[in-house]
């Protein structure tokens, strides 16, 4: 916790980036926090990374339509830049960007970056389109904010990958910084789509964390079969009841390579409906 | 013609970014010339266009393999830095940046950009990859050199509006600028593709020049219907002979629409084999 300062909203593309700009000039790093809103503890814990390793800190609000599939919740996506400013006040935020869907996709715009293989499975194959919008709307950002560094959380494992490769690929002067994820007391994974979760569907819900958990432990106490793991997982799963699991893998960390045994630093992820809602959520295990 | 200074030349990428902020910290003005080498008194007056408008004016040197297909020329287009270097040595360029292959796309690189619709036909349609190829190469450059302009020749008019739709897009803080193509006295676009001619297909393929200027002069005498032109231009190559004629397309000025008549500012396209050769050209008629 910083001071309480209120951060200025700036809606334009060329404005934000003249203050990047003037910041730089004047020796000062910046850091930027790209996110859609409907700020939480996740988002807040990310503006204290930035606040505490840059001198300017730019929160960067914009629902953005091209990483939603057309049968996706972008009109109810929840959209409140008041309350978001707000939350930010305490947190050394300087600057809040919040295009308009016209500043950023005006007519005629067609332009779509891939990053390749990294964006395939899991999460890309269940949203074909959505690490391609995210790429895109990530290297705008960062376009109109050349920040020093730019921070995500790691709850969207596959998307941190996907980005760091445009970033690397792309020669973007920018640093990717991820930081843990932030978690509700009892283990939800922060998500502004939490806010989606009736009460029953809602205490189901930890149970996507648990069962990694779980995992985790088997693995601290010398099980190395992913199948065995995998097969933990499904069952307190199945246990608990009303989660649609989407899908569960286990990769090599940084990459999205499946592994057949634990002999290294491994994330385990996965994806579930509870109810409505769709939740993605990983751990390092091993 | 400025002073006669050889310009200083650089492999890394980082070394290059550093020499365009320190430039920019001290309020001057850098110009960039992405070329692929082979440099001819086109690229120079692109050269010497960045030097009357920039303060710093860098030339990139970059054969792109990205930008090739398999059959196509990458293993023998014509590379000799040194000449290159020193044939900018009277045109004010301060910096050459020629990165190694490994530079632009280190193991594990992936990324591509496309840029849609103005992509797609003529030269898009040809060679289905090029576009992508040359979107995602300027693009890097102009992260690795974040100059305040970057300087493109007409000759190569689909590729113009490919990487203003790029610039555009991705808000690169770039200023694209469009010189005139440079001939040769007898009014054959500068290509250092022109090299691969001999003799007899050098005569021959100023027949596409020469049959572009006699479409411009029917829409001088007030002639607009395409159909009418593109007939002309069809028979006066067929008469030449040697020139194995890929498309002709009239679109307007700015655009790939075509047109069926002379309304306004109307560009005809051409591109054509000469022996193994293959040369585009552009005119503005109408």
């Amino acid at each position: 916790m910083s001071t309480t300062v209120s951060p200025t909203i700036v809606h334009a593309g060329e404005g934000i980036r003249q203050v990047v700009r003037d910041a730089q000039r004047d020796g000062r790093r910046v850091g930027v926090v790209p996110t859609m809103g409907a700020l939480h503890q996740g988002h807040l814990s990310l503006v204290d990374a930035a606040h505490q390793q840059c001198d300017v800190v730019i929160v960067t609000v914009f629902v953005n339509p091209t990483q939603f599939a057309p049968h996706e919740d972008y009109e109810r996506y929840p959209r409140d830049l008041d309350s978001d400013a707000a939350k930010l006040s305490q947190h050394g935020c300087d600057y809040v960007f919040a295009p308009a869907v016209e500043e950023m996709y005006p007519q005629g715009f067609e332009t779509s970056i891939n990053v390749g293989s990294v964006a395939l499975p899991y999460e890309g194959e269940r949203r074909p389109t959505h690490f391609s919008g995210v790429a895109t709307v990530v290297l705008k950002l960062l376009t109109l904010v050349p920040a020093n560094a730019a921070f995500f959380g790691q709850k969207d494992y596959q998307q941190t990958l996907v980005v760091g490769q445009m970033i690397r690929d792309l020669n973007v002067p920018t640093k990717l910084v991820v930081c843990p994820t932030v978690r509700e007391s009892d283990g939800l994974a922060m998500s502004s789509r939490n806010a989606y979760l009736d009460d029953d569907q809602r205490r189901r819900a930890t149970a996507l964390h648990a069962s990694m958990q779980l995992a985790r432990q088997m693995v601290d106490h010398g099980e190395r079969q992913v199948a065995t793991l995998q097969q933990a997982i499904e069952s307190l799963l199945a246990e608990v009841g009303g989660i649609d699991l989407d899908y569960i893998a286990f990769v090599r960390a940084g990459t999205v390579e499946p592994v057949e045994s634990i002999r290294g630093p491994t994330v385990v992820l996965m994806a579930a409906r509870v109810g409505q809602t769709r939740l993605i959520d990983n751990m390092q295990i091993g």
